[in-house]
């Protein structure tokens, strides 16, 4: 939990520079937030003296603040539309893990405020940013103080390493894996179903201690619409970087042991997994839920059946996993730097030449969940 | 407003390793703080659904949670005290300018939630830390929803260069100089006097809008008990920086016309000063005054006789300077790596010199104040 960050900063492999896919995650489920941050404010026709809003997984890079962009337009637009204003005040709240680079965000809010100020008219005054570090597996904010949350590509990030797979028996049972794999024996897949339930259900109880009845949770987080865990759509990315990495294991460049007892604290899960999870919970309903597929890289138009083409998208592909996953890999698996580049040069070519004979995608899955009065 | 930061990370001339100083005055200024908390979660016995708490010019380096962990010891007392929980939970609101470095707050934050649980039984349940980046000369947080505010060494440090020596008449009339001498005209100190009363007021009006009735700030910065701005006690660290910095001048490694322009942001204000803003607001009422001497060099016992002390003392001194002024002098003036090294090895020996002559002293100002019903 504290090692797993986007990368820092503003270079080459930043995640900044990197996030094209995350942010084609947000702009197709705008449309489904937007509605539901409206039905919630128009539907009540409730005035506020103080609209609580949190972004869970922020990160740090454009999309961060473009969310909260998204967000403030619709409270406006809503204030327009009944001609009176509804929100007197929103306190907008900027959550991530510890080790996530506030900073890099902080610095550009003085831009964001005037650009706040001048096409929407709300000042400083009257809309407070704040960044709360720590994990969204648990309480993070006051009770009854939020009234709109937002996750997107975060709740596919599991708490930790499932628990049943780091007990001496089972450490090293999915040999050259980094995640579930179609060899995976099923304690594996049963370990990472377990350790997302846990995480679930405590993240679903945590946001009903700190939402108001009738408020609004927006969660957009990668999942499968097949039982079967090993589809390629919810697996093959991993199944391909663990490729890579397996041909640098086998030079002596990464060691093998470490890879063997490493599984990533990623999960998948499947629509029906997710339902009943909430459902047994049972503070929210469901408002809406659908399953979007988005193209490994983000869908940049490209000729995958040219040489140059399989390059540049193996290459967009690898440099979005790489923001992603390098700071993990860093710290389990002691990848050197210039092991790091070489083993990202190998995943792009073998990304490239997958996706020029199947073009797998993630689906990606976007709810909206109403707090029970 | 955008320069001007505490040097960042943990080197040698960074201020989480040089602000002996500012946790010297926290520590007199301790006892104080302390009596505010209790006396107002006892004096009115109230039970708080949720506290809030701010922490103004937080900074970041040891004294950020040193300052938190003593009001939560405070609060925890109280609850022994009385026998009951009165705060059943505390959002903690770390507020520095949108260049501080929060990051390594956050990274700290673990560790702290961790002794904060073993030590009072608080968990991370029941105190919720947020970072939240500004100017407080202006607004920062919702009406009403403020308990305690406190704010230590950072009032003094001004919203801007004063307005009146920015215009072109008065642009070069403080010449050699980077603060108040007793070579400065009189619209000098003018300037400086009218920047600090609108900063100021401005400052209380916006608290007086966060802190609910009955709520209290403890204030603690640099001041003066004379009328006269030029005495040694108000200005003499700014006197002597100048001369150093001249030094460097006439020797063509640093832009003369650059000093002559640039007038640093920070003012020393007289006692009556402090009290006729906050009676002009009218929304306060001074619970405690006080003026306390704090050594320069933040009172380590060193023998100041010998030339070893002497310039052991100059360079803790020119230090702690450093880590505070150093982002300043490096964008107003454009001082290179290798001079601003130079310019802090003369600081040190003049400012050796000057303490094994004359102990000056800064003065500190010491208030609670309560937000009236």
């Amino acid at each position: 939990m504290q090692v797993l960050h986007m990368n820092k900063g503003n270079g080459d492999t930043s995640y900044a520079k990197n996030s094209t896919v995350q942010s084609k995650i947000i702009s197709v489920g705008k449309q489904i937030m937007e509605e539901a941050v409206l039905e919630m404010l128009c539907g009540n026709a409730i005035e506020l003296e103080s609209m609580g809003i949190a972004d869970l997984g922020c990160s740090s890079g454009p999309n961060t603040l473009s969310v909260i962009s998204a967000i403030m337009d619709t409270v406006e637009a809503a204030n327009r539309h009944l001609g009176r204003r509804l929100v007197s005040e929103c306190r907008v709240l900027l959550n991530d893990l510890y080790s996530n680079d506030f900073n890099e965000i902080f610095m550009s809010l003085p831009a964001f405020y005037k650009r706040l100020e001048e096409e929407t008219g709300l000042g400083f005054g009257s809309c407070f940013i704040s960044g709360v570090p720590g994990s969204f597996y648990g309480r993070l904010f006051p009770s009854n103080t939020l009234h709109f949350v937002h996750s997107s590509s975060s709740l596919h990030w599991l708490s930790q390493v499932p628990a049943g797979l780091q007990t001496n028996a089972l450490k090293h049972v999915n040999k050259g894996k980094l995640y579930i794999s179609q060899s995976s024996p099923r304690c594996v897949m049963d370990a990472y179903s377990l350790q997302f339930q846990n995480d679930f259900s405590l993240f679903i109880k945590s946001r009903s201690q700190e939402l108001v009845p009738g408020g609004r949770m927006f969660l957009s987080f990668m999942g499968r619409r097949s039982a079967d865990p090993t589809t390629e759509d919810s697996c093959y990315q991993w199944e391909l970087l663990a490729q890579a990495i397996m041909s640098l294991a086998r030079e002596g460049r990464i060691e093998e042991e470490k890879v063997d007892s490493f599984n990533a604290p990623y999960y998948a899960p499947f629509t029906e997994e997710i339902k009943e999870e909430i459902q047994k919970e049972g503070s929210f309903t469901i408002d809406r839920f659908e399953a979007f597929e988005i193209d490994w890289d983000g869908g940049a138009v490209t000729d995958i059946h040219t040489p140059q083409g399989k390059l540049l998208v193996g290459q967009r592909v690898a440099k979005t996993i790489r923001a992603v996953v390098e700071s993990m890999l860093q710290s389990q698996l002691g990848i050197q730097p210039d092991v790091m580049d070489d083993l990202f040069i190998r995943y792009a070519d073998i990304v490239g030449t997958h996706l020029s004979k199947s073009r797998t995608k993630y689906v990606n899955m976007v709810m909206v969940l109403i707090k029970k009065g």
